[in-house]
């Protein structure tokens, strides 16, 4: 038995060129290791390599086996929204396309994935789709326009059947609609990726456990989010750089953990907790509020760089910093709400440091209870419509 | 000279097939390296890859040599513990066993271990191991039962000589009593890893010196911990999953830093700080206590979520979530114990956020003093049993 | 189209062997991609591969395309120091060299680096480097003495064009005088790496944007710099383990967040802010002060372990231990300082526990304004020579 490692450049059984259709090549990858692997326990599954170059991709891969690794030589970002949209003039660049293993997604078949993870049957019956793998490549949309949702529509990566241990590690993506969606999603590892100029960076849809999604560059523009977790318990979200319009949106997620991370933004609405989520941490992270590129991403300078509704949400030990011109601040002369507490009990917020040019204010709306706000904000920076609450100010 | 890379599979000098015993095929391989880098300043070490594959381990490996690399394709995690006890019929599944560069540990030579990394003589005449390295690929102990330790009684990787700048990278352990023990650590460097259903996940013995453990999952059962640092000094704890029943317990250990976790735990005793461990610093970690499967670990729910005896120590912005029916906190009507202080001096807890749908207290026992409780409990959250402290409750 | 992929021990265009000089071969393969990538949208780099092995480095390797992946198989670190340093007779050691991909820098050329990364042409005209990549290989400057700097004077990895997500993962710096300097760096995600006994490790001059340090062992001596960034925005240091004499400077340096990060020191001055260095946030860190070897780095016990100077930086909920003998701190008689505020307007300190076997303080100059010290210390241990602050002592 030979190893089931696999080059798609020298792949013998490929249909066509991978740099025609490497979609059509991977698929045929899997067909051979599907057909030489034939019984429950001689399924290791394999590795494909993507060497660098430019390769199309007409042709949707799906991936419908556990232990899969794809892999290339790194994620080859380059801005393509820098080439596209500044007043440089790229006609004299040296490269003006994403390099690196490099996959161009042209599909000619009617999909809108590049990948798509998915098997046939019930989970329970055929079991779930474990530990498959993309690992440093790029995914490039090949052309777009901000906030690049809807955009081409085009997705990276599809997870749609029930997952355990998947990785996802150094890929770029770039000029995509969305990065990867991932529904129903046990322990995945997202961790050291470079997904930049995409609509939507990482959805967790369905409902999903323990996601660890780390050490991440996640650059999204106005329109998408960079993590969004529906119905999910215990993601750990640490140690990311999440940029430009940051949209972390936990949608009835539970005991989330957003932690070390660092944001820079230019549109409110950095974190998002609604329908319920609870008892989410958010501790040591960075929030950046500034002016920027890029048109309203229909929130306005009252929806708060933290917006919270659930119960027993805490913030604590972060820094805000916000500077943008008075002009900026929507509605014209309202206070800049840095967190707003929408609704729900027992909310915490301590210790964090707010920096901000324009007057701004913690709000506390009607419907909240029992919040506790601690050395959060000054006495003036309060704005209470509820009048359940603790507040001891920041001296 | 040609480069020192082998691949299990081909290498020319195996006594027999890897797939029938993947430990004669590497030590076979160490040996030849050894063979061919015979002088102080020619020792580079090599590369061993091991591709997908079932493979079988009779042989216990034996890594004596500095600078080697055992590298596979994938942590090929897949749930045994759920295929084999869940009810869920798994005969229609696709794949049952672990996979990708997937090691079956089958020890016909008596030894518990699967690699044991040591070398002979004193490391002052010898010098430290230095750089070993094992990367992305899967031990498996075959078959075990919760929770899993004792167990098979088997070790996935054991180092027994001092060593330094150890790395283990990408790997996948399950169903070992032990995953991975260190002893004698100095700048170890554990990232990225998939240890489940284990009984201890990484065992730190004898002593170590600035240990970083880093964006894993530790996914233990109740018997064993998930990280043992002894007489630890400068463990980084950063960024990790740490699930079921994780159990990280420094012992004697100082000035370690837990910090930007997230447990899930189905048992008390998720942070314990035993004989003198002080000056150690928990901050940023998210903390789930609920109901799950498994037995008890032997401690009950005054024990704390977190259990300190130590000097100095430093709990502080953590968020504490506790759920479980009221009858199954045992003692039966007891106050579940969030933290305890079991003894020492200066202990600091501040900002610490608790959710409980249970009564639930901080607990200070009779031999702490100086300890500092600040917004970190509600007025009748603390139950002193010593004099000596200071509380700030969280109004 | 063969895939651009190179093993400098096989590479058929090398002008002589790769152990004699791999930079020569190195640079013979950057020709060849030049060579065969000759349009804007047909160059998306290489590969080049060192496997495990000794290598000298006579000539400069000059990188100046984007997307090249430069790969070994290890970081191979030795500690050189205790090697030279110690009393121990490593004449009977096993190996006394760094191994794996192991590059000796002994350039015959004149130059001082290692490798160069940088391109003729103003970036706005023809582009900046994209996506250059090191990776899992060893460079060692040979020959050094404490404190590495100014040392042999010789140079890791010197960036100085602007460049775009530049990646350093896996890599092992030994011996020299700077590990990384990178100038001009856009998004850079350096991590995971082994920096040891350098003089300097990480160095972002000129001004970067979002840089990502996470996940790093960086060890540098008393004269250099664990991390130096100047005018940068946005970075983030994030789970890494800094030791020996730690020294982070950020030098006019805006909105970064050092967090959950472990410090080691021998010495003052662990986080120096500097030249207006604003709005950054130092959270859920452990700093440890002790007595170790090396000689002062010019700093006495009243630079602090975080000097500040600079406006609305926020150091929440972390921890400081320090322990010395008293004869040990300088300037004698002195108390240690822990924080220094020598300047700047409302900065923050919250829920930071001190630890100290000698006397210590947090001291605010006279020209400090509305610093708020937050229960990060007893009443004693404040000493403002400054009346504009607000003080709630740790009780």
């Amino acid at each position: 038995m030979s190893a089931p490692v696999y080059d798609v450049t020298t792949w013998p059984g490929a249909p066509v060129s991978p740099y025609t259709d490497i979609g059509a090549v991977i698929n045929s990858i899997i067909a051979d290791i599907k057909a030489n692997q034939t019984t429950q326990t001689t399924r290791p599954g394999g590795v494909i390599y993507i060497p660098p170059g430019h390769y199309n991709l007409l042709t949707r891969v799906v991936v419908d086996v556990s232990f899969l690794q794809i892999k290339g030589s790194g994620h080859g970002f380059l801005s393509e929204a820098i080439r596209d949209q500044s007043n440089t003039n790229s006609s004299q660049w040296v490269e003006t396309l994403p390099g690196s293993s490099h996959i161009q997604v042209k599909n000619t078949d009617g999909n809108a994935e590049a990948f798509l993870v998915q098997r046939s049957g019930s989970p329970a019956t055929v079991g779930r789709l474990n530990s498959v793998e993309f690992r440093d490549f790029c995914i490039d949309g090949v052309a777009s326009s901000r906030p690049f949702l809807p955009g081409n529509g085009k997705i990276g990566i599809s997870v749609q059947s029930d997952n355990d241990s998947f990785r996802m590690e150094g890929m770029g993506m770039v000029y995509l609609a969305h990065g990867l969606i991932n529904k129903g999603a046990d322990a995945p590892n997202i961790t050291n990726n470079f997904i930049a100029e995409c609509g939507s960076c990482i959805e967790l849809t369905g409902s999903s456990q323990v996601a660890k999604v780390t050490n991440n560059f996640l650059i999204s523009a106005w329109a998408g989010m960079s993590v969004y977790a529906q119905n999910a318990e215990g993601l750990l979200l640490n140690g990311n750089s999440i940029l430009w319009a940051p949209n972390v949106t936990l949608d009835g997620a539970t005991r989330c953990s957003i932690s070390g991370n660092k944001f820079v933004s230019y549109f409110p609405g950095l974190v998002t907790l609604q329908n319920g989520s609870s008892e989410n941490l958010m501790t040591g992270n960075h929030f950046r509020r500034e002016l920027g590129d890029g048109v309203s991403n229909g929130k306005d300078d009252l929806f708060g760089l933290i917006h919270l509704n659930g119960n027993g949400n805490a913030v604590t030990g972060n820094q805000f910093s916000v500077s943008l011109p008075t002009s900026a601040v929507t509605p014209s002369g309202a206070k800049l709400t840095i967190i707003l507490v929408g609704g729900g009990d027992s909310n915490y917020l301590a210790t964090n440091q707010i920096v901000s040019n324009v007057p701004s204010a913690i709000v506390l709306d009607a419907s909240s209870t029992n919040t506790k706000i601690l050395y959060s904000g000054q006495s003036g920076q309060l704005q209470p419509y509820s009048s359940s609450y603790a507040f001891v100010p920041t001296p």
